[in-house]
Order: C-alpha cells, then structure tokens, then sequence
C-alpha cells in the first residue's frame, strides 16, 4: 500500500487465500476447491476486516484517489456479485430460502406493446469523456460508423419471452448460435434460470423467495444465447454496444437507485425515462458485441492492468445497469460482460433492428 | 417412525435434504451440491436436531431395541466420518487449522523390529456368533479353510514407510496394482495423505495442525494401492480378512478407548496387547479382502437393506479400529470397507506373510 | 529375444507403438490416442507380421516351450477380443455392417424351466493341477470350504431376462449393487448391450448383422451389476468362482470346438452335457468373486508378472469359455477377469443358490 | 437435390452417417464417435462419390449456378481441410510419416527487419461488392471509421517468435489474456504447436516429416491467444480485420497459385508483393476481431444459412490465405475463423501498430 511504509499485514498468509485472479500478486487458492475453506472464521474476517478499515482511514489522505476510486467502484461491483451469488447460492437449495421479505402488491399492469425509437446514425463518437471515473476499459472515446437503426422501447417481458417458449423455442436449431444449441440440449435448458414449472405453472426464484412467474416483468436471467435466439424469433436483433450507447444519450444519465426490494420492475412501475424505458436500473442488457479493446486501449501497468484488459475474449458486453447495481455506479460508457453462456447475472432482453 | 403414529416430521423437506444415499426413501439432494447448502441456519439445525431427540427419548419403549443399537451404532460410525472429515477440509486451507490444541511430548522411542506371530491355519470360522449388536454384514458365521501363516506383530511406522519412498517406492511400477500405478500417475502421489515436503523435511498435517512427522509412529493415511504396493516391496503381503480376524481372537476384544488427544500412537505408547499390537485403536489395518458378502448372507427388507449390502463391489475390507473410533464401537468381527484409492479414512499397514 | 543374440528388431519405434500396457517395457503410445493411428501402413504391418512369424519358426526350438506356449496362449485371448472389439465398432455404425453372413435357420425351441444340479459342498481344492499349460494365475491349487449350494443348469435366456426388464428392472433401485445403479442412471442402461428397440419388438445386433430376438438363446452382453442384479430378482445369486470350478468337473473337460457361426446357442442346440449344459462354449458366467490372488500366488519376475498379477484388483472372474474362444484354449481352472461395467465381451448369466 | 425428382439416394443411411453438423438436414452420427468409423469401406465410399459425381454432372444445368459455386468453394475448404487433419494425425503418430516428399533446399535467407506500412484510415468502406461468388458471410459492404494505423510488411519468422520464447513468453502472465494464460498452464504450452525440442535445438513436424526448424520462416500453428501475447510482447498488437482489408487493396487481389511443396516460404521466396509481403498464400493471420455479423448481415433460409451465421460467437476472425489454400479460393474479403485456442490450421502473424 503506497504511502504506508509501516503497514502490518493482518496475516500474510491471507494475500494467497484471498487473492481471486491476480496473477501479478503471486499464488493463489485453486478456485474449484474455494468452497472448502470453512476458515479463517467469521471473527477473524471480521477482524481482518476492521483492521484493513482502520488503516485504509487513516491513510486515505495520502493515497492516490484514482485508486482509491477503483477501489470503491471494484467494492460496488462486489455488491453486485454477492447479491448474484447469494441467490444462486440460495436457488439450489430445495428449501428456496428467502434473503429479504417479499412486500405485497397487487396484480401488474401489461405494458403497451415494444415501440421502436429510430436513429439516424452515422458517424459517431462512444466512450468515456474524462471527467469523474471510469474504469480503463470505457475509453478512449473514439470515433464508429453507424447505419440508420431502431430500439426498442422497453425490455422484453416474460410474457412475450412465453411465446417464445411456447412456439417451440427451445427446441428448434434455426433460433440458436451453434454453440448456443449445444448448451441447451446438453444442460436441457427448457427456460431462463430460476424459471421452475409446476403443474403447469411457471414459477419464479427470487430474493425474495419463491412465487408466481409475474408475465408484465422484463424476463431476466437470460444468456446471450437466449437472447439473441429470442430476437430471431421476434425477426429483430441485439444491439451493439455503439447503438445502445448512442442512444442512451437521449436518457437522463443513469440514475441514482436505491432498492428496498431487490427485484426487478414492470415498465410501468419503472420511472418515466421518456422516449427509452428501463435503460438503467432494471436488468443489464445483452449487446451483440464481443468484449474488446476500443481502438487505442492500452492497459496501465502493474496489477491494475489485469483488471480489464485480460478478459477481453470470449465475452459479450451487456449495458445499462440492474436493480442491483448500487446507486451511483452505473455509468451511460459502462461496459459489463459475461461469457455468452451465463445466465445468474440480473440479464435481460432489449431488442434492435436496422431502420 | 414405527410406534408413533403421531409423529409430526419438523420439515417436510428435510428428508429430501438430509437423505444422504437411500434410494429406497425416495429422491435426495445431489451429492456434487451438497457443498452450496448453506440454509437450513444453525438455528434450524439444532431446532430440528432438539426435535428428534426428543421425540426418540419419549418413543424409545416402545422402539424395536435392534433398530435402536444400529441407529447408534450408525450415529457413532459418522463421529468418526466427521473427523475425517474436518481433518480433510482443513487440510486444504493455508492456514492450516488445528482442531485440537496439541500436548506437549518429548522424543518418541523407536519400537523394535517387526516381529512375526505364527498360525497353523487350516478348517476355522470367522464372523458374528449372536450375542450383542453387530452389522448384518459381520455374518453368517461360516467356516473357512486357511493356510499356515504369519501376521506382523505391530503397524508399519512412517520411518519403515519413508525407505520404501526413498527406494524409489512411488516411482517403480513393478511394486504396484496397474490401478494403482495408475493413480500414482495422475495424480502424483509421491507420499501418504497429510505429508509435507518443507525444504527436505517431512511434516505432518494432523488433527493438531501441521507438525514434523515422528518417524516412530505408524504410518497413517495410505490407499489400499500403497498399503498393497509397501508390501510387495517388503517382500510379504496383506492380510486376508479371515487371516486377520483368526488372528485376533488372540488379543482381548477391542478395548474401550476415549482419546485426549486423536492421533496414532507408537508401539511404545500403545497398551501391551501381548502377542500382537495395535490391532484396535490405532489404524484401520487394509486387508486384500475384497468386500463381499459371506456365504449365506441375505440383506434384510427395506431400506435398512440398503445399509450394507448394496456396496459389496469395487471396495476392499479394512479391519481393527482406529483413533478416532467411538469407545465400544469395534469388534472383533468388525468389517469397514472403502475404494481401493481412499485415503482419508485413519488406515495404516499390517503385513502378513505365507509361514 | 532370448536364444537369438542376433536378431534384429523390424522398427525400432514398433516396440513403442505396440506396447499395450507393459510398464517393464518402457513408454507407450497413450491409450486415448490409439484411434488417431493410421501409420503405419497395412503393408508395413504385413511386413512386420512376416518378420516376426519368421524369426519365431526360425528360433522356436531354441526357446524356452513355457513362454511359447504363453505367447501361443496370449495370441488367443487377442483372437476372441478381436471378435469383441469388431462387433463393437460396427454396433457404432448405423449401417450395421455384419462380421460374417447369417446361416438360415428356422425358429428356436424353448428350453425347459432351469432345473438345479445340488452339489454337498465341504473342504475342497480349486486350481491348477499341473500337467499342460495354465495362465499363473490358475494356481496354486488349494482348498476351500464350501457350504452345500446347487448351480443352474443352464444359461438365463433372454426371455427370461426380459421378464426381469418388463418387471421393471431397470428401474428398481432395490435389485441393484449401488455403483451399478449409479451407471444404469447415468448411462441410461434400458437393457443388454446391442439389445435394440424397435416399434415394441426387440431386435439384436450380432456378427451376423441386427436380426429380430431369438427369445431362447442365452442373455449375451450383461454386465456384473446386471447378471447379479437378475439374479436377485430371480431369488437366486450368482456362483463363487469355487462353486463353479467344483461343479464343472461333472462336465467333460472344456471340448474343442470350431465355431461356422459366431453366436451363442439354444441349451436344444448346445452339445449335450449331462447334468450340467453350456458350460463351455457359448458364454463367459459371471461369478460373484473378485479377481484376486490364489494363496501362496507370486507372480513371475519382469514383464511376465504383469501379465495378470496387477489386475488383481476392482474386477470380477468370469468362468467357462464363449463360443469365440479358440478352440482348445478354455479348461476347467480358466480364470476370465472383467470391470463389473463391461458388457462388451461375450458374457452370460449361470445362477445359484444356498442349498 | 434441386432440379432432379427423379434423383435416387445411394444409401438412406449416408445422410445420417455424414452430416456434419446441419441442424436442418436431421440428426447425425455423433462427432466424438466418428473416429469409430470402419465402414462403409473404401469401395463404397468410391462408388458413392461416382454415383453422386455422376449426377451432378447430368444435372449440372440444371440447377442454381449460386449453389453449386457454394458447393464447390465448401468443397475447397474441405480441400485444406483434409491438409489440417492429416498433418495433425500424422503428428500424433511416433513414426512422424510423411505426406509427400522433401524438396533438396539449401540454407534460407534471413529477411530484412520488419517494416511499417502507415495508413491514413478514416471513413473506410470493407466487405463484398458483388460481381463473383464470395460466402454470405463476406457482406453486406459497409462503412468503417479507422484511426490511423500501420500494418507491418511481412510475418513473424520462427526466429523472432523464439526470441519472445527465450524472454519467457510461455512463462509471464503479463503477455496473455486470461482465457490464454489457463490453456498455457493446464496444457503445458511452450511452443508452437509442431515444434519439437531435441536435445536443446527445435524441430519442425511439417507434411514433409520432421526436420530442422527454419529461422527465417514464418511462424506456423500458433493460436489466437500467442499471436495475441506475441504482439504484446513485441509491444505491437494484432490488425482489425477492418485494417488488414483496407491494407490488403495494395495488394494484388489473392493470387493463384499451386504449391507443389505444401509448406509456408520465408519472405524472400514469396513473390514480391511491392508494399506489403505474404499477405496470401503463406499463413492465415490472426486478426483481433471477433467473428460477428456485418451491420445488415442476413443468413440466407434454410440449411445453407447454417453455414456461418451459427457459428457467429466465440471465434476470432483470420485474414489472407495459406499454402494450402487451394488456387482461387481466397479474396480480399474472405473471412476464416476459429476458436482463440486452435492451432492446428496453418496460422501466422502479422502485427499492427496505432500510427
């Protein structure tokens, strides 16, 4: 830790058990076999933690506050990841326990049918602007060519994912990437994850436990494989990243959020976003582009340049932000990405077409 | 619950989550999953727990007395499973927890060479005679024929155990099961469970944490395949289960132990057992008995049945007792049973030889 | 080569090309990579074949007679898992190309029930006597008590077998040792290997090419959980290898036979056999033994001793013969060895029972 | 088959023993069972191409010209193809056959260093103009913005790719992506695939057998994730295939050519190619873009639109053409592509470089 020669690690054994990809920062404990470490215990993690509080507090003043920016930015993305986590965690267990109460409403209102906002294109400019943080991966902001194209309006809701399932969508190839079909036939995927038939009902897995499937939802819990074979089947498309880009402009930049109940919202519960609904806050969104350096990237050095730059293959990137993204971290720039076939993130469906 | 019709079960989905491999009580959770439970709480665990102790201790009149022992006799086989258990779990962290405070001892004594106990043979009979509990699998009581033959006088220490490693043990195929060799292989074994290489010294991960190996003490956690292999190299063989068992009569049935402190003893620090030490309560000793059932023997009905029966393949016998063995849990006719490749079980090394 | 100082070896990478599983004999081509070899050419191996075969006649009478007969013994074993692993290839192929072509014959006639030949049992020898060759692992001839038990006499047919599948067999956790239900439901096991299902009638796949079921032949292509699991089902068990080898002196010594068509008979089609039919020559028998040394077995020294003595471990004996073992090969003392998983070779079902 | 009703099948069973992964054309023989194929035999297969070359022959005029353009340009892939899996079975093989014989060279001459060609970029235009046959997935032409860039003149040579080798290339996380850096771990990677090291110096398996590695050759059969550390290495990065095609207009478009000696030529044996050297005919060359639908991209209906659009994820684009490429085949516009983590086609480098 720069600025704190007298720094006392907590346990240097801690570095190895603790350190999750870094290869810069040495040895580490073999990921398949994390879920055998039954210690440290709680006390000592909470020790551990209260000691590396102290003396992060006691520094802050003369630490580099671009660092201290990441850090807080990889600690919200953490927030995100448990939360994704817990309820996985939490879905295969056959009691379905619950991680918050659920609160009582009433039926949901079915959304108006996907309208379409159309887009000129041409030549335009994504990425960050400098000017508050971002992660590396954002920047720089460049220059990309687009053709005239549309968006929908609002995310796809389970309902119309329904109709998807019920004309055969699962089974038949000419909706799916090759790679796609073969996941759905090998792990049997019949529906999005956490979707649960019973006598004839779906039902849903949630933070909240378990309960009926709410159709007038955005679906959630989608792979890119399932996306992308939904909007076939809708005869539209994914976006790429530079059309969802350019188009959230017309957004107010991505709200502050805070919620009491962590689920996902109805378009008409969601707040008015005039011409583009859900864009943020509700389910990140699947983009047809692979994770990949903008023109000119260069990682920085050290340790901070495995941040990014490492996983930039074999990744799709997803946009906007989710119902579980803390306040203040989602950003009109900010890449997430995922391999295309994971689906335990807070994912969701916007479609595009060419205008 | 036979006896009580009123029996009110604490969750019904308990018997799904807790049934851990009796086909005949219907589905259970998936054995490769049962590291994500991480619900039921404690609370619940103890709550359920509470419950069923309570409503054995009301009912036990009125229990079939046989169903009782085997419960507990069941109950006493998992105390020594969890030690196992948490032995292996910890043995993977860093850290290197201990589950017991280590006593302070001095040197320990080399014992003297192995010494040879000799049996004429011929027409005997091994297995349960009646008269107390045993498991269905100790019995019929039948005749066997046995060939003179001699039986080691004490356990193979880890100094005996280490020249076979130094002599090249782990890498000459010629001592070895082509199963075996095959294990040895794949996964590198170049020494027992639990041994440490640091910087040209042996360590010893036990129940005490990590500490230097004392050459003096029997040899603990090897397979079937290393038991088999330290055998041929020292010119002699295991014991079959018969040999064993005959051979045992000659020691006072195995005695009543609770340990201060679980781990293996020396010869020396083991109770005088006249002709043949540490036949109980040190190791499991493996024996080249494949398990199977004795002539005559029927499972009973049910899924007590299941008990077992069911896995009379693909496993060798070990016999004795060790450690960690509940007092009165063994016997003479006692028959534990694991995967040739297992090693996590308390199992060490009698030898035996044609007289 | 021993006795021919000069002889001169066809390849010096053939020894590494050819080395199946002989560790004493250095390196070999890995096992899962043995398909990819299309080199050398059939010339090559034609030409290697005539080398060999030359230096052999050339030498034979200078060599030690146990080893050639060994080696005349080994080149049996590899005539009938030649049969074994065609008929296996070409069940893989849709076309369903036949080995040899299929003799007209009318309809079979179905056996009599089994009837039980009742054997006194008591103290007894099995093994090698001596006299004529014998694999090292048929001895050394020694004595086993054996309680009273009868032997079925004859096979299990297959429409016997399909009464135990139409009983729900293979749905029944209850017949079956617990590895052999984990593979039946992970590998879907509905029935013997090459039984195929066909609008409701079941056809078979042999050399000959798929032709409907002969109800009266023996059950070929059972794996060990199978037959053991038909047998408990059948309220029978199958035979100790002991209890076979002890019965099977009532038969004439295993006859020589030359088999036209490559497939199991009828019991009316077998060559009558007394007390006892089908012995020999029509299907390997299952016993309920594990493949483990005699007493007072040692194996030969060098590459020799690996030749059975390391698989003396995790497999189950067959005995008997099938009608591809060559002529002359099979005896009274033959000990057959498999995985309990296998079902590849030419194996049946002989039942016993506790007299 | 279009344009022949009257057209006979040569055996019903083909259409399922060789499709190879048409979804639409009904199930398959499964791919990792293909290597157990022994039949039809080699006659069939002759007389089953005869019988289809046959017909397509008399019907040739009758069909769609679009189609059997598509035919045969599948067809010449398949033609270097069969160069790949050969090659690569061969490799597998001990004896190290050879395909075809060695033509007598003498030493090869070292190429002059890399050079730089700098280009403008800008608004760009890439993709198929129409006016011959070019695959589906090659359009629709559409614009592009690109940064000013500059394209290095020629490829890798095995000796500078040692030099990344001999500065621990395979051994320093900090040159891969993440995905890459696993496969070097868990796979053992030091080296192209076919390099051999014997006794200290590096050999080459080419389809002329094992010999000496040529240092001024190109470096052959790397996978995207070493081309990708190379050129980070060389603190350069690979071209998008935007920039590779605007670059490749200098070049005379693909020419034809036919190799007799099917090996990759150093710099100075390509035909000079004024600006930019070994852009085809030599090795295919990684490119960092993922394989994605150009903007208004359509798969035509039906099978043929399996035939890329399916595998549009999870693959990275390669650019130019190899030795083996057969004469013809390649256009400006082609678009190869692979999984990052093959190696077994006849891949190179050709790095690029912000201007």
């Amino acid at each position: 830790m720069r600025g704190r020669r007298d720094y006392r690690v907590f346990d240097e054994r801690f570095g190895y058990l603790f350190n999750s990809y870094y290869n810069a920062k040495g040895d580490r404990h073999p990921r398949p076999e994390r879920g055998v470490l039954s210690r440290p215990s709680l006390d000592d993690v909470h020790a551990y933690r209260a000691h590396v509080d102290a003396a992060v507090i006691e520094a802050i003043d003369a630490l580099d506050p671009d660092l201290v920016a990441l850090g807080l930015a990889h600690e919200e993305q953490h927030q995100e990841l448990m939360l994704m986590d817990i309820k996985h965690l939490f879905s295969l267990n056959i009691i379905a326990p619950a991680y918050q109460p659920r609160s009582r409403r009433g039926a949901s209102e079915a959304p108006a049918p996907i309208g379409w906002a159309e887009f000129a294109g041409g030549l335009i400019e994504i990425g960050r602007e400098g000017g508050g943080f971002a992660f590396d991966n954002e920047g720089p902001r460049h220059k990309q060519y687009l053709a005239p194209f549309a968006l929908a309006d609002r995310l796809v809701t389970a309902r119309e994912y329904r109709e998807f399932m019920e004309d055969g969508g699962y089974a038949r190839p000419e909706f799916w990437l090759s790679d796609g079909w073969d996941i759905v036939q090998n792990e049997g995927w019949q529906a999005p994850l956490y979707w649960r038939e019973r006598e004839g009902d779906w039902r849903l897995f949630t933070l909240q436990g378990e309960r009926p499937l709410d159709p007038h939802e955005p679906v959630l819990h989608v792979s890119y494989y399932e996306a992308d074979a939904y909007a076939r089947w809708a005869k539209a498309r994914l976006p790429t990243e530079a059309e969802w880009e350019h188009a959230a402009i017309l957004v107010q930049a991505a709200p502050s959020h805070s919620r009491a109940e962590l689920h996902v919202r109805t378009a008409a519960e969601s707040p008015s976003q005039a011409l583009l609904k859900q864009m943020f806050g509700e389910a990140w969104q699947w983009t047809q582009s692979a994770y990949a350096p903008y023109p000119g990237y260069c990682p920085p050095a050290g340790a901070i340049g495995e941040y990014n730059g490492k996983f930039m293959v074999n990744q799709m990137v997803l946009r906007g932000s989710s119902f579980a993204t803390p306040p203040g971290h989602a950003r009109l720039t900010y890449r997430n990405f995922f391999s295309p076939a994971a689906r335990w993130m807070f994912s969701g469906i916007r479609m595009a077409k060419d205008a």
